[in-house]
């Protein structure tokens, strides 16, 4: 069986991830792909890596017929992302890839975004995107809201450990690794090739990049308290994947067992064996996630790291495992892509 | 129905890129991978990347139980590859991906590749692995060799244009540009990251490359005459991808139509709109070439450019898509991956 | 003695790269520095990488005293560049880093440029840049009009071979790779790490590219008749460098010796030893110029490959070398820097 | 006065970016060149990018006349080190690249490296060659001893905040990010191209990278008491370039003070303003150091980021700037060189 898909959004990065998964899905059929600034075009004037498949000409979102729409990603940036939502057909299940609906709390989520909520009453009804952890509410939600691709990675690492108590909650630092693409299709100086490759740097330093937001909602609802993590992320010279390496403090094997018995049974998400630990070049292209964890020198002191790619288990990936659940497709249909190394 | 295969010489780049494509193939297994000097290891310490796939541990080539495989992919360095080749049953079917069984002279064999051929009597028998113009012979071969990277892309430029004879045979120049991949996993210094990345350079220049070889026997078997081409490869700082831009003399609609003509049935050869040109990024990972016919503003002459991913359909992709016609398999399948970008 | 310098259009790739050079030269103090859309910030703050210098604060160029200037790079746009020039004093001398002065006659200039010149006056005093072949004419001119960075390559290979007739001058091809540092520091999508890295394309194919203009006009004033190369460029993942690749009709020795010749007593331009082919890895940072000369496998046919840094030989290093000769300073002052490998 | 310079270990990246360090040296001219696996070979052919500079021929450390050497840069791999450098004449001055001098106590030594130190009668004689802070032991010294690229950085960090007494000394974490040529040239698997580009793994976690012995002995030094740090490094896609985040404890107004006073004359060490955070592009190919300070959104949190370039304040510039303590000339002679970027 078939089921019909539009794509609000498509011009940017995660558009054209989903656009990708979706060209080897068995029973997802695009039937529109809307980007209201190149509506009109056919899609392989934006993405001519898509040009081998039969898909229809960009139109406005507006345009699009959802009565004949099963599931629609929204693909566009936040803010856009309520506004557009809002007016949609209650009929149309969506995936949102934004962060307009990530934050439960109207006012957390003007203290990130630093603008007023438009759409709050739906607020509500959002269920948050990190299928490992919400399969079931995901499963019955009309609005599902995609995770930050950062937050994604930390969440991976920390939800266990916060869940089965075994590190210390207020010692929790998180440092990561992001590939550009995690910025989108912007035209900024400093994601020029010229500016970006052959270097690194941090940002957001210092505890302020929003996806702490993300963070804080769900580990302070895990643990029952708030917790409030330390988060760094650095901008890396590559284009998919991201890295992040958790500082925290337990006990090395506790640590293991946390995060061994959460994704014992996970199809994407592997935890390597002790010592080991992941790189994104293993995952690129993918929806998998490697994990390690190994003991640091001083007692007490585990590191942890994460790698996934961004566009993917990060974010378009995530979306369509989550469209799976929510139209009772197999979870991992179209998303056993291997990953592309070298 | 399900075929049984067998990989030797697992643990180089082209292996590895044959197991993540067939990871998605419908009607391939993976019965045996070989690599002798990594025999006994699991596939997941050599490739971290396909650690998700259940997959046989590595052995030595003799080890495999040549009963219970349909086909055998040879994915040994030349040389080694007739060696072995020779050695295996005859009930196999197998594709070559090496440079031994490319030259159907052994003296050009020996010419290009500086040792005599050891395994003679073989060369007769396999068959030229460009699919889209070998595809009959492939389909009933025993033995298929692959194509030479380059040699795939210069090809895929020049054989239309040479058997419509809508070129000038004597004046026909490759200019090309190949990513570090095509040089294997080989502990070469130029290959290291802090030597090759930010830079590039010409090898092999003056027409001395070994896929001459190549070029030399096919184009002069289309033309009925001696075809003599110059080419010049360069190494780009980029792990994937193939861009040829060929320079030829002849009418510019005459070479669009010649190119129109030989693949207006080929799943995975595009030919763009006159003017525009490809580009390798949006070829990464998979199987599609496409090919761009520009006019020069000097008269009568033609720029072609064409652009593939050389561990793909430069390579195993090819490969694959070789092996499905051998058994019968529909040509495109496990090859309909979408390229990776960005 | 020192020599007061301005820089016009200090926010852009080649005006930082002045004041790098600038930076160690004995003889040169920057007294001003221009650029509008950024006037009244510090140079570090558009630049970090600067920020050990003692250099003063952005200013708008109609704020510099001119006075007190000895000579003025310009560094901005075509266009701009003539409508700033054409109203600055007769007293300070200037080198134009832009395309506005390069093509001596009005109707070229507004063939390939699209405009009609709007300081027509000034094309007849304005020196063509390429130090290596118009030093007398710098020496003793007001306003220098700096090369192409790609045109500068090819005329390195190219006008040797021409002067001395030893080349078809109808069977010319120059295929090259430029890094995008050549593009400027302008936001367009092709230019984004996400788009540029791991992989390349050609551009302006058809030999439609605007430093074409360059070559016919100073290739045909050498042979004395009208000389129309083909040229390709490719842009490439990489920041700096240009390798080009030459494709000629000739005598090999002929060929060596005609370049060899030319550049004899040259301290930046190098012939590498017959066989021998460049790497921009290995110029990359500095104002040298390497050149290989190989023969074809084909009788008379020869190849010929440059390399050099498109900011620094290409265009910075060009203007600070033509500005030594014009204030009397030793022509290699500031410009002896050592490549920067890896 | 000139001044004769040897160099042991030329044919790797430190010993070329010495000689290109020394290239526009006003006071060092380089007498000898050594790499006994590449005796008797010009240096061009194992380096191109100093094809320019005229310089001795390889030849074997044994070679050398040390009668005619002031001072002799010893960048051979540890091990080799102390056996060359034990039997070089004491007239001559050295400064060792290696890790074979960096650790005063040989117990130390051998739990870090693995190799009973052979010279241990030189270990007390050399001095810890971080120049900031072992100027006046450097200056007289015979022996000094080049410090890690990845402990020069954390170093610039923790010392002043160390020294000041202003960090909790039981909660530091130092996180940082390498480019690959602080590997080597060594042929390695995941030095390659392929393996490393578009994508960044951590190595050496828990705590285990050699560079920790320097740590541990000079912080512990600076406290009276036993010090010990967190570290994890990073293997980033870039050739040049250290970024280290450090976390700690402490007020974030003590931490900027105690580092601008550290920094205050220093010539290659900057203090960005507070809140801001350096990039390793900015520091590219040059003697810089930037660091920035930051307060984390919990109190008592602080951010501190460095950027540098490994192979020249990491490494060979120290290296140059500690021989000319040394030799009595002006500290900053051939290291003002400003960052190449882009």
């Amino acid at each position: 069986m078939s089921h019909s898909i539009a794509i609000i959004g498509a011009s940017g990065y995660t558009g054209a991830e989903l656009i990708r998964l979706i060209a080897t899905h068995p029973e997802f059929e695009i039937k529109a792909l809307a980007a209201n600034s190149k509506a009109g075009k056919p899609l392989a004037q934006v993405f001519p890596h898509l040009r081998h498949l039969e898909l229809p000409d960009l139109v406005t979102w507006e345009q699009i017929d959802y009565d004949q729409i099963d599931l629609c990603f929204c693909a566009l940036p936040h803010k856009t992302s309520q506004e557009v939502i809002s007016k949609l057909p209650k009929s149309v299940k969506i995936v949102d890839l934004s962060a307009d609906f990530r934050l439960r709390d109207p006012a957390e989520y003007e203290k990130w975004y630093g603008n007023p909520h438009s759409a709050v009453e739906m607020q509500g009804e959002a269920v948050y995107g990190l299928t490992e952890f919400y399969r079931d509410e995901i499963a019955s939600a009309r609005l599902v809201a995609g995770t930050g691709c950062n937050a994604a990675t930390g969440q991976f690492v920390l939800r266990p450990l916060i869940a089965a108590g075994v590190i210390d909650l207020d010692e929790i630092i998180l440092d990561l690794q992001c590939g550009v693409s995690g910025a989108g299709r912007s035209l900024k100086e400093n994601l020029l090739h010229a500016e970006l490759s052959e270097g690194t740097n941090a940002y957001a330093v210092g505890s302020t990049h929003r996806h702490l937001g993300e963070f804080d909602q769900e580990f302070s609802a895990i643990a029952g308290r708030d917790v409030k993590i330390q988060f760094t992320p650095h901008l890396g010279p590559f284009n998919r994947g991201i890295l992040a390496t958790a500082y925290v403090r337990g006990d090395v094997d506790a640590v293991e067992t946390a995060l061994r018995d959460a994704y014992a049974n996970e199809p994407f998400v592997e935890v390597l064996p002790q010592g080991e630990t992941p790189s994104t070049h293993h995952v690129r292209g993918s929806n998998f996630c490697h994990i390690g964890v190994v003991a640091d020198r001083l007692f007490g002191r585990v590191i942890v790291v994460a790698a996934l790619d961004n566009l993917t288990k990060g974010s378009s990936g995530q979306a369509l495992q989550n469209a799976n659940l929510m139209l009772g497709v197999e979870e991992t249909a179209g998303l056993m892509l291997a990953p592309c190394f070298p």
